[in-house]
């Protein structure tokens, strides 16, 4: 039944074999260009050999995106120790690691091609969203949040999605860049809803209160000063329309 | 050959008839709740009418999605008059104005649901954010935009696009307040990157420079200055990691 196999593997470990050839081929090729036999030729085995273990390329695109998508949820995950600015640059740093690994991938799926759009792919896609979610969200402190912080922190990680996506299309901005000022967005995006509401004012002062003036925020807040330094003054000699 | 059918109309009239008709159904109810039974009712036509002018749901779909997609850009077309904060608010009032009109086939195609995503229809989601990004652009009076800049617009249209998917999941927060947020979130996702980079510092000070104290940017430059008497301080005997 089997050619071409060095050793004889077990039915789990060469389906899981299966799945990390196939994760290793659709990372950096849009899934659509990867064949069955491609697959096949990588883990050394024949292509009916590869139907016996997935029904077809779809299966096995669902069952690597599984893998992927369980691997991406995991590096959001961060103890709950230190500033959080430290906390979300590390986690940043996890994201983009994931995103460089499996970029052109990541674009294909994140984009939609005919190969990878499903509700199966859909619905992998929006737990690990909500995975990522519910992860920053367990950082701020706040019993059931507000609908304004829920808010933020959703917007932000489709921001920090949108921003990876952007990045791979010709990475012209250095990643260390592009993950630290994903971390200086979040307190952007969580200053701009605190400066119409106070409850979420409480909040962001309370996160800001406990981080270092060395640490990601305390040195935008600096750089930010300065630079109102020459926005403020130009506000105040501008004529109101 | 017709039957119920009130007055005969040309064929583009009637093509285009349905195609309103099926906007306005695909529009309230997620696309894949919709037969073609009810768009040939709601037409008043029959059902072997509607195939006569498209082969089936999906391509009538994409009729429907290629004047919805239209008519989105379209309301991103603002005249290049008056303070860019007040230019962009009035954008994002048509832009949530169109997502209230389309809520649940907007969030039905963005999520990307079995009837609703395909190559083509992803393709229109891409021309759209490209029409918004290119009309934000040419309004910040930049020759060739540095990639700094062009990240900045195009993650503000990703944002503005996950905050109306956001708010149309249970509208927990008044979308007259979203349509200042998100004007306020291109200022401060500019002001983030102009806090590393000069030539980004250059364009943001000119652009609020213009901006008038009362406007939706000096707004918050002032309460942002509130906040920051509260946040600065504790940055300072704030204990360095």
């Amino acid at each position: 039944m089997t050619t071409g196999v060095r050793r004889r593997m077990g039915v789990e470990e060469r389906r899981q074999q299966l799945i990390s050839v196939a994760l290793e081929l659709f990372s950096h090729r849009s899934p659509d260009d990867v064949s069955i036999d491609e697959i096949a030729a990588a883990a050394g085995i024949s292509r009916p050999l590869v139907y016996h273990y997935f029904p077809g390329k779809q299966s096995l695109y669902e069952a690597a995106l599984r893998r992927a998508a369980d691997e991406l949820a995991e590096r959001f995950v961060e103890p709950r120790e230190g500033p959080l600015g430290a906390r979300l640059l590390r986690v940043m740093g996890r994201f983009f690691d994931f995103v460089d690994e499996h970029g052109p991938g990541f674009s294909a799926l994140m984009r939609g091609g005919p190969a990878v759009g499903s509700s199966t792919t859909n619905a992998m896609i929006d737990e690990v969203r909500n995975a990522a979610y519910l992860q920053i969200l367990s950082h701020l402190g706040t019993g059931e949040p507000p609908a304004r912080m829920q808010l933020v922190v959703r917007s932000w990680v489709s921001l920090a999605e949108s921003t990876a996506l952007i990045w791979l299309d010709g990475r012209r901005i250095p990643r260390a860049e592009l993950e630290l000022q994903l971390v200086h967005d979040f307190a952007a995006l969580a200053a701009v809803s605190a400066a119409y509401d106070d409850e979420m004012a409480a909040i962001v002062l309370r996160i800001l209160g406990e981080e270092p003036a060395d640490g990601p925020f305390g040195d935008l807040l600096g750089r930010l000063a300065q630079l109102g330094g020459g926005m403020i003054p130009a506000q105040r000699v501008a004529p109101a329309s």
